[in-house]
């Protein structure tokens, strides 16, 4: 698929244009604040999503699942739902700037509303890289405990789980990326809002060292058992990706 | 540490006698029915057993866990809870063999009523081969349904969960193998009983390979967040084990 170039006139003094090595795509960030990383692109991977596939990104941020999704030939309609309107704003000149803005619709939005904006079983699937212990996301008082700020995570979780199993067709996925740390809690907050974990793969940054992230999906009104899937691992040594990861990576093109 | 070569007079015709490999311990079981295999080893490994310890084994059935440990140096002191009574008789056996029979005490009882047996607050650690899955364990009818068999599984590990909560000293531990893809079953059964699942561990046959086994440690009272570990991956190729597993063996020694 050949592209137009795209002009780069909306690039702003507090942003920076990323080249995602993806299909001529480009993405706008804010040079402060969060940037999107390989947690992304192994969600994008993981992400079960067919390409006809009507698809909401809930907290899109700058709007880089979607074009990782996209670009992947994942998805035909994505609709990106953010919270702030800065990064709302910047994700829709992304679209702009990349001709995506009829593939790709940005709402200024709570996902917890998702289903407001879009109606009951109106998507095949959602897709969540939550704001999990990033500054200013959720530990917002810097006074405020871990274990406040992780109830409050819960939360949103909560929020979202629920409104992504009123917008998901039936048999509808959701698929996350969060910490190692916080899959029980994670997989439980999914199967209590009928979205019931299934596929799951844990990251280990090493083979020689703990799990640090999970990826997991959770399918509406399935029947409970998980689906164990095999080791993901992130460096052969120091600096140096695994062959794994090197096609993750490559599946961009 | 020198032991008494074993003699052999009480070996019964449905009976094996194995060598463990493992400072001279030798284990009876029967030629039919539950052989131990490697998830008891894993399961021997991977329990925080500390030397002093008096630990249960719930399900203990030829009593192979229970020697495991000892030859590790993990435990004083075992009781090991067997339902079946030809099966505890032949365990009993076994620790007379082994010169053992006043450091593991075997019972012929149900498991979910340890704590009549022992009272509260009186073991450091239980361990747990459950019956996963086992023919004549779960699964005596054949007619019966999985659904209707993981049930009862799920029924019998709260009751053992419930048990293993009130033997437990405070901080004490129960850890446990079980079937990957019912990790979030298991873990959830866990927190019930008030057992929070901090470490566990994956088990993947092959490096490319889905996560089979779980192992899991839950602790009395302890806060929820759970404490990943690196893969174990079993085989380096087809019956050729990886160095990690190698060593697991090795540490019988």
């Amino acid at each position: 698929m050949s592209m137009a170039p795209v002009s780069t006139p909306d690039l702003r003094e507090d942003e920076t244009l990323e080249d995602l090595q993806l299909r001529g795509l480009r993405l706008l960030q804010k040079k402060t604040g969060f940037r999107f990383g390989m947690d992304s692109v192994l969600l994008a991977d993981f992400a079960a999503v067919r390409a006809q596939d009507r698809v909401a990104d809930f907290g899109t941020g700058s709007g880089v699942l979607p074009l990782l999704l996209f670009g992947r030939g994942k998805g035909s309609e994505f609709y990106g739902i953010e919270i702030q309107p800065d990064m709302a704003e910047m994700a829709e000149r992304t679209m702009r700037m990349n001709h995506l803005e009829d593939r790709v619709r940005i709402y200024t939005a709570d996902a917890g509303n998702a289903w407001d904006l879009f109606g009951p079983c109106s998507m095949d699937a959602v897709v969540c890289n939550p704001p999990y212990g990033r500054a200013g996301a959720s530990l917002k008082n810097p006074t405020q405990s871990r274990a406040v700020a992780r109830h409050q995570e819960e939360d949103t979780l909560t929020r979202f789980f629920k409104s992504a199993f009123r917008i998901l067709k039936g048999k509808g996925k959701i698929s996350l990326v969060y910490p190692a740390e916080q899959a029980l809690v994670l997989m439980q907050a999914m199967q209590r809002a009928g979205l019931e974990p299934k596929r799951f793969r844990l990251v280990y940054p090493f083979a020689d060292k703990p799990a640090n992230l999970v990826l997991a999906e959770g399918v509406k009104d399935a029947k409970p058992l998980l689906q164990p899937m095999p080791p993901l691992i992130v460096y052969e040594r120091q600096g140096v990706l695994t062959n794994e990861l090197k096609s993750v990576y490559d599946n961009n093109g």
